[in-house]
């Protein structure tokens, strides 16, 4: 067993961190996308759509998409559960975890995606979109403040996978600029909080 | 327990078909996007995001986000099961559930959501960045088309909600003209089995 990883690219460190907070240990090979290994055609075997992470089992599948790597995880070992606990506690954190996904981390990635250097040339760009994504992800960190001013965590009073999207999106969002601001002192809070676990480090 | 639904829209769709196949009955009630009634503060406390589906159980609590809302049914009622049947099932399930999420519907919806006059003056609009999604949305029917070659379904050789994601995702894209092309058979084949399943017209 094997994980196919890029320690600069935020789906990657998704799954260290849920990793981390699982205490399991998978080895780490590393494939650069900055010189483009994730496009070449022995890694389009492993995962047609070039992303990373992919996980390798000693079976020879190829699970790529980080969250199907964490769940695949969870079912090997289910605590901590970062998944949620029951049926309801877990389509709670599904509903959290998406969200985080959908209103923070595919904001500050496409804001990323469709301004940066880096991505000029490898896919098309759209400057008008990645300004939409940037408004977007600002307007959801007001948004998010003003959640996180009744409960300790994302998803509720336990530490889920929708704290690690919420962390990495929000982490990513440096790449453009984008920033909790000073009054946000609710996500400050929380910030601080999941940034400080030794998870955040993977 | 009830669902707020919208029939128009791709994703309460997701849910219904999901239901339909587990042969289970929820009362709906519809909430009318094209009248703006999920933008209205009493529909926003119900989900801040304004999206829908979404599900309200008998204690009060709400669960937005489609997937979300099949998951809570999957652990209710697991059979047939619709996330897979094991760990690895369980994660290849999901891979390619997100796969279809990212690159088919999030592609043919973000065609419509750039180009069409519905949400024009509702939400930020790029045409622009609408022809990439277009674009990237055909290219990704091609790859699909060849995937198919050896496989009965998106997932394997069961129907999973990876099927109806992309049966929606495929279906939304006549609302931009992204349709299968005359020479992808194997998605057509696979198009004609999943679109006449009695769950396709729910």
């Amino acid at each position: 067993m094997k994980i196919y990883d890029f320690t600069q690219a935020p789906n990657p460190r998704r799954v260290r961190v849920f990793l981390a907070e699982k205490g399991i240990q998978v080895p780490y090979e590393q494939v650069n996308i900055a010189g483009g290994d994730n496009r070449k055609p022995e890694f389009l075997r492993i995962n047609p759509m070039g992303g990373l992470p992919v996980l390798e089992l000693d079976d020879g599948t190829h699970i790529a998409e980080s969250v199907a790597i964490c769940r695949y995880f969870e079912a090997q070992k289910p605590e901590p559960a970062l998944f949620g606990v029951d049926a309801k506690d877990k389509a709670v954190v599904e509903m959290w975890n998406r969200r985080m996904e959908l209103e923070i981390l595919s904001m500050t990635a496409g804001a990323f995606r469709n301004t940066s250097e880096f991505f000029k040339g490898r896919i098309p760009q759209s400057a008008e979109y990645g300004a939409i994504c940037r408004n977007a992800a600002l307007k959801r960190l007001e948004w998010l403040d003003k959640e996180l001013a009744n409960r300790q965590f994302i998803a509720g009073d336990r530490f889920t996978i929708a704290d690690i999207t919420a962390l990495i999106g929000i982490d990513f969002g440096r790449t453009t600029g984008i920033k909790i601001a000073p009054e946000q002192k609710n996500l400050q809070r929380w910030y601080d909080a999941v940034s400080s676990r030794p998870s955040a480090k993977a």
